[in-house]
């Protein structure tokens, strides 16, 4: 294993300590947690509060700010956070408006976000819940019951977070949170594994002329194993897919994200920008806009993913409303 | 070789066809050529161009937008645009009142630089070069006389962008751009190589307990080969290099770079953090900013460099400007 760390079994708290450094004039870490929070909150607003397992950095820390999350829970490496970790990151950000919590569908991460909004509600912090799963590679994995919440959820980040400032209330929040979740479909490849620091060997293994199609953010198998195609060929695959699933069509209007999963040049991603562009234009399907880069990483797994966002005129206003956060900036 | 690409004589086409399309608001692809500019420049300001081999994205393509860069040349991998290329960088962005190049210490890129800036003089356009040489691990290399410019440069795009874009003339800007280069130093290493994809093998090899102290943005070799140490030895060791070369002391003020290699999981990129935050504290060097991500990469490259940037009232302005480029929003 190849990593720059101290001890393995630390790295969460060396990472949240250095995160909590890195932007000070925006982040704040709860002490005696691992939340990062917004320091100065917008006041009055419906409170957004995201987080799960770590190694997919800059999710979620990475999308505290102005317009985006009031806070991330940081949870150990792919595990998810526990209750009374989210329940302090609840509690920091709730003003009296509530808070929506926006959690990947892991059922770790699921039941965990659950049992902390019961405990701010026994408190009389009114919270509300969604749940990502644009991932539709697989239906259902070793951690999931559905499919899985992948770099989609950046985009229910940006949807919700915009909402909350411009001052809606938490139902509205939340009904644009998940108008979002509906329109947002992903699916991903990897070209090699990642290493888990406490694991510190490969979490899976791929011969040198092999990818894998459909894997997960964790590593988790996808639906297929083969030789690596060509980038054209993977990108017009993974469309293919999603557009299949979503029902996209002639006239209809997108959003692309093309995201790295650790340690794919960004050469590459747009490589498969190019190809991803060629494909919807030759379908007549409209792209509003583009983002490459890394969103949900995990660790230093190799491939990327392909996420499409259909927008309309409410969803294309929230993208564009302002955001300060380091890793969205808007 | 795994890569996500189509033929490997032909990423740069391919590369820079789906830049172009990643973001149409802000760039645009000079016809036939491989220059990215901005789609509307401001007007009368004076001209700042970059570039350099490719392989190191976001630079510089990241750094074009209102700002920082009005274009930015992208050679083939890891070799300097050639000067008829830059040439019609130049062309495009000046609008009488000059251009200013900003070059990485590269044999190649300095002498391309400098013909394109004598083919433009010879149109009449005024032209300066400024050269940055923040890596002070080597004096002289394979590729090099002098020091190697790295991840450093990024904020000379920052400050001399800003400074044009606040209206000065071509000497002052590139006054501000010199002040950067002259307080500006970096030093990296790496854990694992990088493959270029014509040559379709690793540039170099390193043990599985082995690291490069020093080494260069193309795999070029450091100073030292040694057992893998801790984030914080590691972080301690070249940082206090570059306190030495720079002569930084208690009550001086620095704006800090973590700048990730290509495959370094960001969260090794908050432990390193950590630790240069605590050395500095404790050598009493305040930290004015703090940069944490991918900035001048090495296609895969497993490693990081860190940049220590002093600061006075001048430089803080002009990073605090707004920029509007994708790679440096602020």
């Amino acid at each position: 294993m190849k990593k720059v760390i101290n001890q393995p079994n630390n790295v969460i708290e060396d990472m949240v300590k250095g995160m909590a450094l890195a932007n000070e004039a925006q982040w704040q870490r709860i002490e005696g947690t691992n939340v990062i929070r917004r320091k100065e909150l917008s006041p009055g607003k419906v409170g957004i509060v995201s987080g799960g397992g770590s190694g997919h950095e800059p999710a979620h820390a990475g999308y505290v700010g102005k317009g985006m999350l009031d806070a991330a829970v940081v949870g150990e490496v792919f595990t998810s956070p526990t209750p009374d970790q989210i329940f302090e990151a609840i509690k920091a950000v709730d003003q009296g408006n509530g808070v929506l919590l926006v959690v990947k569908n892991y059922t770790g991460d699921v039941l965990n976000f659950e049992m902390a909004g019961e405990l701010a509600e026994a408190e009389g912090i009114r919270v509300e819940q969604v749940v990502v799963s644009d991932d539709i590679a697989v239906k259902d994995s070793d951690n999931t019951i559905g499919r899985r919440g992948v770099a989609g959820t950046v985009f229910v980040h940006k949807t919700a977070g915009a909402k909350a400032e411009q001052g809606a209330s938490l139902d509205e929040v939340k009904a644009s949170a998940e108008k979002t979740i509906t329109q947002v479909r992903s699916m991903g490849m990897a070209l090699s594994p990642c290493i888990v620091p406490d694991a510190g060997k490969p979490s899976f293994h791929l011969e040198e002329d092999e990818m894998e199609i459909g894997i997960g953010i964790h590593g988790e198998a996808g639906t297929e194993r083969k030789k690596i195609a060509s980038a054209q060929e993977i990108a017009e695959e993974l469309t293919n897919h999603i557009l299949e699933d979503s029902g996209l069509s002639a006239g209809d209007e997108v959003v692309v994200m093309i995201n790295g999963m650790g340690s794919t040049p960004e050469m590459e991603l747009f490589i498969v920008n190019g190809h991803v562009n060629d494909l919807l234009n030759e379908k007549n399907i409209s792209i509003h806009d583009t983002y490459v880069g890394e969103f949900m990483t995990s660790l230093e797994m190799a491939g990327f993913s392909i996420t499409l966002l259909k927008v309309d005129t409410e969803i294309k206003q929230l993208l564009a409303e302002a955001s300060e956060a380091v890793a969205f900036r808007v």
